[in-house]
C-alpha cells in the first residue's frame, strides 16, 4: 500500500469542539498531516490556530493546495449536525474523488451509501474509506486471544469521554520512549483515522462484538510487545455497558487502566446513572475481566480537565490514597508515570 | 393485519435437536400451528410424533394440504447446517411464496437476500418476515423504559441454552392462570415467532442494543400489568455477556429470575469459562441491574435436563439452601412457584 498523507477538511470547524476526531488525528496520527482545510484560517499555521495540539501542519484553503503539499487522503472528521457533510463540503470531496485521493469518513453515514460518490470512485480508482463500517466477515468469539503473544493492556472507564483513547496513546508513547515495542489498537472512529487501522467496536452486530475485539488483538503486529487497547463506554454507562463488557472479554486483556474525570459522580448523559465509588469499579472490571482472564486495574488515569495545577495535584493524591495505586493525568505528562505502573504489572520493564 | 395460522416446515429435521425454534413455536406460539410439513411423518399427528410438545397439530405431506388446513404463514424453524434452507425445501417454499402466505424466516441468512423469493414475493404480495432482522430505526438507550408503567421481569442465565426463553413463558402462564395480564416479550427468533413479535437483540448494532431492549419494553401493551422478558447468554459467556448486560440495562427490569442447568459449572462453549458460585451470580446480576434501577433475584428456575425426579428434588433443595431463595424446575411444573415468588417481589399478588 502506498504511504498516507493526510488533508484533514475541518472547514467552519476548525476549533470547535465536533472537530475531536480531526484533533486527534492532529495530535497523534501514525501518517503525517500535510495540510488542514479552512477557508478562514488559510494561510496560518496549526500552530498559531490551536498550540495545544502540538500540530505545525499549514491550513490551506483550497484542496489542490492540500495535494501539491503531497496529501493523498482526505479526512472527515467532524461529528457534524445530522451526521453527514455540509452541503459546502462537497465540491471538495468530489475533487478529491475525482483525482483518486483516499477518502476517509468519520461520520455517521457512510460514503457507501452515497450514489455519485461510488459512482466517480469507481471511475478515478478513489478508496472510499467508511471508518465506522466493520468488516463483514467477523467471527465469534473463541478464546484465541488468550494465546496472543503480547500482553495486552485495556483501558476502562467510569464514564463517555474521560480519555480513554488519550490515556493509551499516551502510555504507549511513554512504552515507546522506553524502548517496548508497543502497538496502539483501535477500536473507536478517531482512534482507527490515528492507528489507520482498526474495527469501530460499537457498530459491530452484537453477536460479534466480542470477535471483533478479539479480531483486533490477534491480527496486531505480532513482532510487538505490548497491545495497548482502547476502551469504550462504561460499565455504568447503561447505553453502551454491553460494549464495554464485550470488549473487555473479547480483548483478554493482562492489565487495565481504569479511567475517570476528578469530580465526575455521575454519567452524563440520561438517565444519568450515579457512579459507585473508585474502589467499587476497579472491582467490578477486575471481576469482570476474570471470567476469561485475571486482570488487575495498575493504576488511574485521572482527566483533570477544568482543575488548576493544585488542584488537579491533590484530585490525584486522593485517588492514589483511596486505591493504593499509581494515579497521574495523561493531559498532563502522566504517561510514564502510569506506564511505570503497567510496565511493572506485566513484567515489561 | 390479519390472523395468523402457521406451518411448520420441517421436513426432514422434525424431531431434530436443531429443529427447537419448531418445537418451541409448537408448544408455546400464541398463533395456532395447523400443521407441520414433512413427508417421513405424513398422516400422523404430533402427538404421536413428539407427545412431549403436548400439540395435536396433524402432520402432512404437500404444501397444499396446509393451505387447506388454513394455514396462512410458512415457519422455517430449522437451525440447518449452513444456515439457509436445504435445496428440497426450495419449491415449497417458492409455492408458499406464489400462494401470497407469509413466510417467517429464523435462520441466520436472510430471505430479502434472495433475489428470486423478493422478487415473486412482490408478484404475489407474500410478506418476507426475516425474524432475525432487527428494525433499521432503533434509539439510543434513553431512560424511557424506568417510566413504563408495567413491572418487568427479566431471566438471566448462568450459560446460554439453561431455559431462559421457557422459564419466561412458564411463569407468564402461572400468571395468566393466577388472573394476571401478562406479555411475554421476546428478544431471540424462537421467542419472536411464538409472540408474533420482538427483536432479536443479538443482530442489532452494539451501540443500540440497550435502545432495543428498551424499545420492546416501551411498545409492550400498555394494558399488561407485567412484562416476562426473554433473557439472552449470560455475564459468563465472554462471546454474549455484552448482550446479556445490555438487555439488562436496556429492559431495566423490576425483578430478575435466574436461570441455572443443575451441576453445570463452565459455560459449554469454548473456552469453557468456570462459573462462579450461585451465590455469586445472583450478586452480579444484582450489582448490574442496580445502575439502572435495583432488582433482585426473586427465584431460580433450575433446569433439571438428565436427572430423575429424586434428583432433580435434591438439586432443587439444595440451590434453596445455598441462596435462600425459591427454586423450581419449569419443565417439570415449577413455573407457578416461581410465579409466587415474582409476585411477592413485584406486589401482584
Amino acid at each position: 500500500m502506498r504511504s498516507r498523507s493526510w488533508i484533514v477538511l475541518t472547514d467552519g470547524f476548525t476549533t470547535a469542539r465536533n472537530a475531536k476526531t480531526a484533533h486527534g488525528v492532529l495530535r497523534y496520527a501514525r501518517d503525517p498531516v500535510v495540510a488542514v482545510l479552512d477557508r478562514d484560517h488559510a494561510g496560518s499555521s496549526m500552530r498559531d490556530v490551536m498550540p495545544a495540539l502540538g500540530s505545525d501542519a499549514p491550513v490551506v484553503g483550497e484542496l489542490r493546495d492540500a495535494v501539491r503539499l503531497g496529501g493523498t487522503s482526505l479526512l472527515l472528521g467532524v461529528a457534524t449536525p445530522g451526521g453527514w457533510i455540509p452541503e459546502h463540503w462537497r465540491s471538495w470531496l468530489l475533487e478529491a474523488v475525482d483525482a483518486g485521493l483516499e477518502i476517509a469518513n468519520g461520520l455517521h453515514r457512510f460514503l457507501a451509501d452515497d450514489g455519485e460518490v461510488v459512482e466517480r470512485a469507481a471511475g478515478s480508482g478513489a478508496r472510499l474509506w467508511d471508518v465506522r463500517q466493520p468488516p463483514d466477515d467477523l467471527p465469534l468469539f473463541s478464546g484465541r486471544s488468550l494465546k496472543v503473544s503480547q500482553k495486552t493492556v485495556l483501558t476502562v472507564g467510569s464514564d463517555c469521554a474521560v480519555g480513554k483513547m488519550t490515556a493509551s496513546l499516551e502510555i504507549a508513547a511513554a512504552a515507546a520512549a522506553a524502548g517496548v515495542r508497543g502497538e496502539f489498537v483501535a477500536t473507536g472512529q478517531t482512534g482507527i483515522m490515528i492507528a489507520g487501522k482498526g474495527i469501530a467496536v460499537d457498530r459491530v452486530i452484537s453477536d460479534f462484538l466480542a470477535g471483533s475485539a478479539e479480531t483486533l488483538v490477534c491480527e496486531a503486529d505480532p513482532s510487538s510487545e505490548v497491545l495497548f487497547v482502547e476502551g469504550q463506554g462504561s460499565l455504568w454507562h447503561p447505553a453502551y455497558a454491553g460494549v464495554t463488557l464485550g470488549l473487555l472479554h473479547g480483548s483478554a486483556p493482562h492489565a487495565l487502566v481504569l479511567c475517570h474525570q476528578a469530580g465526575r459522580t455521575a454519567i452524563e448523559e440520561p438517565p444519568y446513572t450515579v457512579l459507585p465509588s473508585l474502589t467499587d469499579m476497579r472491582r467490578s472490571y477486575e471481576e469482570a475481566a476474570a471470567t476469561v482472564r485475571p486482570a488487575q486495574v495498575t493504576c488511574v488515569a485521572v482527566n483533570c480537565r477544568g482543575l488548576d495545577d493544585a488542584q488537579a495535584a491533590k484530585a490525584i493524591e486522593e485517588i492514589e490514597d483511596e486505591l493504593e495505586l499509581p494515579a497521574a493525568d495523561v493531559f498532563r505528562g502522566g504517561g510514564p508515570k502510569l506506564w511505570e505502573a503497567v510496565a511493572a504489572a506485566i513484567d515489561q520493564r
